[in-house]
């Protein structure tokens, strides 16, 4: 081999555009047409045998609260535990608090198979059941696997496909960073989220299918039909979107996230679960006696398709139906969403950037009016008039939480209600900027990704 | 204001050409020639009553150790701690330990002021004295300030220069991350790292000096003038190295990083100081039995032109000089340098990029041969010989570190020494590659920012 032959450029050359050209391609692609997607998933579920049903805590299998710490941990040791945690943050009408929290320091994978049939790039695409999921059976990444999963703890069958991810060589690796998931519900968790693409012969196992960016699109304009592992890895595609610029130069907006982060106090510390505030153990779960934010529940489990093929465990259950939306401009004939740099108690440090509005409104009830979240009453009032630009309810992670519904919305303002000099920790970004962020990881949590994810696949276009 | 003069490019159009431009410029700048500046520096000493001298870590003026845990605190709460910290890590030789550590949550500015002379970009550093500096007063950022520092704890005078850092809208920000510092001896400590351009007028205090950034690249070929905070900012400066290729494309790169931070299991947490194993208090300080890594000790200080004119304060002692060195190669013609993921307890996520060598031998003299630091040889053979491409010493945070000495190295290597397929861990960048990753948090860290600088400046031309 040449002395030059062994350089690549750092760049890829046309990625972009041959993204560009699969998130153009809808209605069908190769494989399949969009409109049958949804019967295919549901004849995947009636192929298997999906039962879950609530189990109190102390009667999960493999399941305990440890002697001391009164933490609910799995035997093995592995998988996730639910410990307790104690926050104190600089900022908003909360203040000080303890919670119970997912404790899981293991980094899974969220990966996305990439090939090209007929010139035009499709996504390897899974109907995998979730315990928590609404309608249990969602699309989701080819492979999605904690470590515990793909080291094969459970001793189950071995993650189909996973050979194209932990062994880079096979493929081109096109996007692979780590992202954080909820701040509210997780400890610092973070999962490599990956985009690769192979030119081998790949065989399509009944349980998954190939879609081109388009057709995810279109899908994500339903409710609950992609699942949040999906939707992150998608917020990842490095799009490159075309822009003659923007409100803030890159260099700017690092600087103003660099700023926020360096501006908050935020103290975080693991406690014992049992002794939680606030917080309560009664015969079915754990949760607090005012019915807010979430509780602890159990599930038992049985499947036919999934790497063993019964189990139990606990889940978090959000109490209410949350919001994550984006209000948006043009500025200067580009599209700009207004993001929030937010603190949560879980992120790995301080905040991450989230949708202009993340919340669940009941959990703001008790709160004084002059507290509570800009641009809600923006975002709720387009919601009920039925002039958002976009507007589904997904669901988050469905192996952590039970029924943790979102409803994402795109809501157009104007300088009335949304000023270019927004208020302090929020700032305008492009689209292409937000994107350009995922490439590394903590910048851009996981709700907004969800936005990002109909972006990047033309569910959404501003 | 039109819609579209609300617009500007999201990356600088002639950054980098300003930036070599001043690289540069050697010899003279507009202000001062470059080997007239260790003699100002000594001038600067000698006008100013400076006095450093080592005391017992209890009779420190405002510093004590907690009843209960017995970290070592300042009687504010401000400033620093040494707490103890239990680390479990899955590599190397050492598995289990503990050790004191110094804890400092808040972040602090290191900031460079930038303002053209004659169509040549200068920057404004300080002679600063630090007491755990060899010679006290070394070439320091414009603004180096704890939070506790700036927001005037201390009740001294201002921070001078402040305000271009603080208000970013007084000049143009053209780089701000923050970056961590040692992970052996800080935990999870971050700084922001800033370059601000002006041009405004701005006074020339008789501590500061305006110098191009090819003067300060031959300043970096001297032992301790430049001191470790204007290093990691230099290190940070958006240089824009014009590269035909690289080995690896950045995402190959990034993914690489990626699966490195996801496949390390590193078990980190703060315990009380009094009970850290293997280390005991003794008259002085606190240190090993075996003389091993380092001690904390204490020191009394009489300074002139500081924000407070005397103070005492604990100070982490290394015991022996360290090596940092980077083996490179013309891969293709193109400059490479051999990164290490590097696993340190006080990162705040698992690893970093760390120079292809970085310890201090005489740690690892009780460790078997086949478990000392590979490359080690090869960098202390061409060392020793006289053949290092470069060899100064430098060294770190004197406000934190008492003699923290180490010797910072490029060694040039073949493919017999190094080859083009590394051992597990270790991975070819261009220099382009390395320098764009500091526009992040967390990828290169302070060691290997350190040798980025002399790349930057011009030190070093591979």
């Amino acid at each position: 081999m040449t002395a030059a032959a062994l350089l690549r450029p750092r760049a890829a050359q046309d990625l972009a555009a041959r993204l560009a050209r699969s998130a153009a391609a809808v209605g069908h692609g190769d494989h399949v047409r969009t409109e049958d997607v949804p019967g295919w998933l549901a004849a995947r579920s009636r192929a298997h045998r999906f039962a879950v049903r609530r189990v109190p805590l102390d009667r999960l299998d493999g399941w305990s609260f440890t002697p001391d710490e009164g933490d609910l941990v799995h035997r093995s040791g592995r998988f996730f535990a639910v410990r307790g945690l104690a926050a104190t943050v600089d900022e908003g009408p909360f203040g000080s608090w303890q919670q119970p929290i997912i404790h899981q320091p293991e980094v899974g994978i969220l990966g996305i198979l990439a090939k090209e049939f007929d010139g035009v790039l499709h996504f390897l695409l899974q109907a995998k059941m979730e315990p928590g999921n609404p309608g249990l059976l969602q699309l989701s990444p080819t492979v999605q696997a904690t470590r515990s999963n793909y080291q094969r703890v459970h001793e189950g069958a071995g993650v189909k496909y996973l050979e194209h991810f932990t062994d880079a060589a096979r493929g081109r690796v096109l996007a692979d960073s780590l992202q954080s998931e909820h701040g509210s519900w997780f400890f610092r968790k973070s999962n490599r989220n990956m985009l690769v693409e192979t030119d081998a012969e790949v065989p399509e196992d009944p349980d998954f299918r190939w879609l081109t960016l388009g057709q995810i699109g279109e899908l994500l304009r339903h409710d609950h039909l992609v699942n949040m592992d999906a939707r992150t890895v998608l917020a990842c595609f490095p799009m490159a979107v075309p822009e003659p610029g923007a409100l803030h130069s890159d260099t700017e907006l690092l600087s103003w996230f660099t700023a926020e982060r360096a501006r908050h106090d935020v103290d975080v510390r693991l406690v014992p679960l049992a002794g939680v505030a606030d917080w309560a153990r009664d015969a079915e779960g754990i949760g607090r006696p005012d019915g807010r934010f979430f509780r602890i529940t159990g599930v038992t489990v049985e499947a036919g398709n999934r790497e063993v093929t019964g189990w139990s465990q606990p889940l978090l259950e959000p109490c209410g139906t949350g919001i994550a939306a984006f209000v948006f401009r043009r500025l200067g004939g580009v599209p700009h969403v207004l993001v929030h740099a937010k603190v949560e108690a879980g992120y790995l440090d301080t905040i991450e950037l989230a949708p202009t509005v993340q919340c669940t409104p009941g959990n703001w009830d008790p709160v004084r009016t002059e507290d509570r979240p800009p641009f809600l009453d923006l975002v709720r009032a387009a919601d009920e008039r039925g002039t958002a630009h976009y507007a589904a309810e997904h669901s988050e992670e469905g192996g952590r939480f039970l029924e943790a519904r979102i409803r994402y919305l795109f809501v157009s303002a104007d300088e009335d209600t949304a000023p270019v000099d927004p208020p302090p920790g929020y700032r305008w970004v492009t689209v292409g900027q937000l994107n350009s962020l995922t490439a590394h990881g903590h910048y851009v949590n996981v709700q907004a990704r969800t936005l990002l994810a109909c972006l990047n696949s033309g569910a959404v276009r501003l």
